[in-house]
């Protein structure tokens, strides 16, 4: 890190600690210039840690996080954190296997304290800790939480500040408002941010400081520092500030990038036994001219969109990205079908519906960084009448379950919930695998649960979604490009609880059968092409499509003919799609012995590539094939010639 | 009756329209003394209801709810819409089988649109109703959510809020503001609705209500309307409320018993096209002394709390319940452990908490109405060394969902997580329903998923949960009484994935072992010694303690043996623990065919005793009994006398 003199130096918070001012200036012009040369070769969350960079610096400078506590929000704005925390090492893996991970990560260094990728529960955790370091007489360390604009809207960040407000001790909220968040940010909080932002602020606000701070409660101790306080704190003390109606004393707004204010505040706030807000300004890409001037798009850019991208290192498989097939196939949907309304929460893009928005003005809602309200509110639009699709992340969507229950499939309301990032997520990590979907929805009476395997299966299984309303319907699909090459370029509208054969075997009487769900069909259709059936297996592949309700009849025609049946799915064990085939079974009294399932290992994936974490779970092409080795070679395989061999397709085009 | 000559002649809006102010007034004193009548002698919800009937009469009297929207956030508040509006019938019955639902109830009535009793979401559900009507050019239809101060401060109403202020149309939010809600009120903003509560609002903020207008974003229309409207509305213009920021205009606090005023303040508003939200103080019981002075107690209370008490019609088991059995544990357990701290969202009661608070005042948290926040808070006191446990309902567990998986498990964090109201709930019906933990919480690397048949091994599943430090452990128990004769007063340490054998087979070679899991070990007690023993059959009972760890080596052993396994559950088919024992046996290789699931049908309860849902899933005795014979009888049952009788137990004490 020779290019970096100043930053390579500083091996954790020691270092920066003893650097003076116009030091830690340059350290932050390193620190900046460092993620802008890594992220260039690797991609990765870009703008935000850029703008976050003076922020981090002063945090570290003015407290012990050995021995304090920094909890990050989302966490994707931890490059800086992670740099000068001892991982100045891992950055140019980032996000991949045996590198940094892209989000705050304990098993990394202590200290994260928190492995995070959703968003809203940093400052409840600091809350928590809060309360649990009192109680075990460790109150000296204080707690700082630091989020973003875009989650402070979150409801679970709202309950967090409303409760931060009765807590008696410390409790440092660090607004970093860069105004931009991850999409543009929605809601009316985001207005009110917007017009605190124009306001001019600081000497406005002075003469109404003391009125402010009487009407909090339990002002005192904020009122005897504003009469002992310095200058610059009563300056920076906020009229009006929303959060202060929570309890919470808010400072701000200041400008995130000044260290020297920065610093001075942080050492003038952190003996305060009370929970404060303090609301800073910061430009998302700040240093980085093409990333400030769009940073929607240097959100978390892949190495392709710098001109300097020499060495991109996690390889993306060329193509045409699920997402792109989704929005293609919803323009398609809702020009045809004007109930269809879509919904994301502050993903437009990666969903794939900031593409679709501009055909749609109107019909196209981003509900900002909420999707429990953007679940219940799709539940009042189809009670209306309409069409609501939610197009969310898999991880996402659990949190919105509760309202997925009550809201929806109590209800009986056809919401369509298409779920983007099923399966391994590569370099994210375990964060934002989609892992538990299938579970989960699989609990509800007449809910319809789906996975596409490919493009023309996106497109009919959403065009069945648009038809079926007596209850909610979801489909996932994963983080990967869909088939150039699909299997059948047509296929049969899906039939609910109909399996359809991808590949017929050879004979009558294969050695297996496959059902896989959803995307592994082609991973599948790999390791039989080109592994097992040279090798002399015969097999047929189905692509299962339905998870509820179930194609038992296949599942009970296989087994009543003795066909061993795999199923595939990239989903957590407990619960999944091979639990369901097991339950269908054992409820029409069949043999499962002949059943086998092959699904994620039950453990934390940390960040790598999605074609790593599928090959450590034996769910890429190898993998299949070794399983359906194992599975064969501990029953009796026929030999070859002894079996029928058709040249004809039987009837029922099963098997 | 005839006892309310004026409510019994309203058999819809229709005629409560064509009434003058005074016979409103009249009919609201019928209203309370109907609904004061019939929860003496039923019990049910009862000061939120009394709190709640001007409201409910004005609404009704200024909308036309047959075509505009209507919806009630928690919803137990709705006894007076629902006697209004054509149900007056089904009171006698309220929450039994075939009479009136606790909740709002689509299935009873077009008057209510959504079934709900889980809170918070009422807000977002009418914000997609408004977004929905427009689309569907029905946007002359209105729009009300009525929601009170306890679950306004849920994230999710929040997110609510903040999304409709950026409606583009009417909606209006009623404020129910009784200040107490359910328990006492946590959080600061509970606090900021005190201090605006004591204040002289009326007249004070008038001079003021210019300049708040002027804030608000696109005030335009509320500015117009300050000119050309009345005085009175003009005085009640609040200055400075905390939703403003979100862009709600807000008016009040006014009086919620104030009949006059509310319609012209409804009259006024209803025309006006943004958001709006009024803040009305009403008092909890109003207009029943007793309750008036403690509606804490008279919440929803049973019958025996009112001295006129003389025919309670929903006949609760006599005993202690698991929400006492667990109260007293966790006294005894935080008396020897001072790391253990409690936690309950807004349900010290429901939860047992509030007999513990006492005992240990600063260890007890109420956060509020805000499950996720206290799951992600339990996290944080895990980070630093406590050992927390969240008493919370295995229905709203649902909320947390993703906090357990994010901010608890994936950090591997011992929270506790203890689930009252697993199963059937009775009265309360599809709402409360705890049909989806074990599901839920199995997903999980590491979790220890558990449930308490009785007293003593909800005693020992604490235990173990103390101890357990390694990821979450959840235990789950009913809302029921513990078994006044538990089968053993001593019970085993739990071990994680043991099993224990609760009533001995007379053979070695029973005709069938049960797996239950938790309190229907009882039940099927009851069937196998007063049914199924008298009959001749011969069978083995566990209390399987764990559906995660599984004690497949049980499983195995009685599967080897050819011992039919029947496993009993009240919770969901999909995913639950019949699945689990499914999953392990078929990892094993083990033939299934021998193993039956027992478990709640998939379909909605409706309100009920619990018996009688028991009783209607086949979960009680009779019902345990006749399964176990239809498994038997379909199966070879070789006569008694051949088998080999015992009178010894076998060493490892199985079977």
């Amino acid at each position: 890190m020779s290019d970096y003199p100043l930053l390579s130096s500083v091996h954790g918070p020691a270092e920066l600690k003893a650097l003076n001012l116009e030091q830690l200036e340059q350290l932050a012009a390193e620190l900046r210039r460092c993620i802008c040369d890594q992220i260039s070769r690797t991609g990765g969350h870009f703008a935000s840690n850029l703008g976050i960079v003076e922020l981090t610096l002063a945090l570290h400078y003015v407290f012990d996080f050995a021995s304090d506590r920094l909890v990050f929000d989302v966490g994707h704005q931890c490059y800086p954190h992670k740099l000068v925390t001892g991982r100045q090492d891992l950055f140019a893996k980032l996000k991949l296997k045996g590198g940094m991970a892209g989000f705050p990560d304990p098993a990394e260094s202590d200290y994260d304290l928190f492995s995070v990728g959703h968003a809203g529960a940093s400052i409840s955790t600091a809350v928590g800790l809060a309360r649990g370091d009192a109680a075990m007489s460790a109150g000296g360390r204080r707690v700082v939480a630091v989020i973003g604009d875009s989650s402070i809207v979150n409801g679970l960040a709202m309950e967090g500040l409303n409760n931060a407000g009765t807590l008696h001790r410390q409790l440092l909220v660090v607004l970093n408002d860069n105004g931009m968040a991850i999409a543009q940010p929605q809601g009316a909080m985001a207005q009110y941010f917007d017009r605190v932002r124009v306001s001019p602020t600081f000497g406005e606000v002075k003469k109404r400081g003391k009125e402010i701070i009487e009407r909090l409660p339990g002002g005192s101790i904020i009122e005897d520092l504003y009469h002992r306080g310095s200058e610059m704190l009563r300056s920076a003390i906020a009229s009006d500030h929303l959060f202060e109606h929570m309890g919470i004393a808010c400072l701000g707004p200041i400008d995130g990038h000044d260290l020297r204010t920065l610093i001075d505040l942080f050492n003038e706030v952190k003996h305060i036994e009370r929970p404060i807000l303090i609301h800073a300004k910061t430009i998302k890409g700040k240093g980085y001219e093409r990333a400030e001037g769009d940073p929607f798009r240097f959100h978390a850019p892949g190495p392709d969109k710098f001109i300097t991208s020499d060495c991109a290192i996690e390889k993306k498989p060329k193509g045409k990205s699920f997402t792109q097939a989704y929005a293609e196939a919803m323009i398609d949907l809702m020009g045809r079908d004007d109930k269809i309304h879509a919904i994301t929460a502050a993903m437009p893009d990666g969903t794939g519906l900031d593409k679709v928005e501009p055909h749609f003005r109107g019909r196209v809602i981003d509900c900002g960084l909420a999707e429990g309200h953007g679940m219940a509110m799709a539940a009042g639009m189809a009670r209306s009448g309409l069409k609501p699709f939610f197009a969310v992340y898999s991880t996402f969507s659990q949190r919105a379950f509760d309202q997925v229950f009550q809201e929806v499939c109590l209800q009986h309301l056809p919401v369509r919930v298409c779920m983007d990032r099923a399966g391994y997520v590569g370099g994210d990590g375990a964060p934002m695998h989609g892992f538990a979907d299938i579970a989960l929805y699989r609990l509800f009476p007449d809910a319809v649960v789906m996975a596409a395997s490919d493009e023309p299966n996106l497109r009919a299984a959403l065009e069945f979604m648009r038809g079926y309303d007596k209850q909610a319907s979801f489909v996932r699909y994963p983080r990967d490009v869909v088939p150039a090459e699909p299997i059948f370029r047509q296929v049969p509208p899906f039939e609910p609880g109909k399996a359809v054969l991808m590949r017929r075997s050879r004979t009558e009487q294969p050695d297996l059968a496959i059902l896989a769900y959803g995307y592994p069909v082609y991973a599948a259709d790999d390791a039989m092409r080109n592994q097992l059936q040279p090798q002399g297996y015969d097999i047929a592949l189905y692509d299962a499509r339905f998870a509820k309700p179930l194609d038992i009849d296949l599942v009970a025609d296989l087994l009543e003919r003795s066909i061993p049946i795999l199923t595939i799915e990239d989903h957590g064990h407990a619960g999944g799609f091979g639990s369901a085939v097991l339950e269908a079974a054992n409820q029409r009294g069949l043999d499962t012995r002949l059943i086998h399932r092959h699904a994620m290992p039950e453990t934390w994936f940390r960040h790598d590539s999605r074609a790593g974490q599928l090959a450590d779970a034996g769910l890429d092409a190898p993998g299949i094939a070794r399983k359906v080795r194992s599975v064969l070679d501990g029953s009796i395989k026929p030999a070859i010639d002894v079996r029928v061999r058709v040249d004809q397709p039987n009837a029922d085009a099963r098997v």
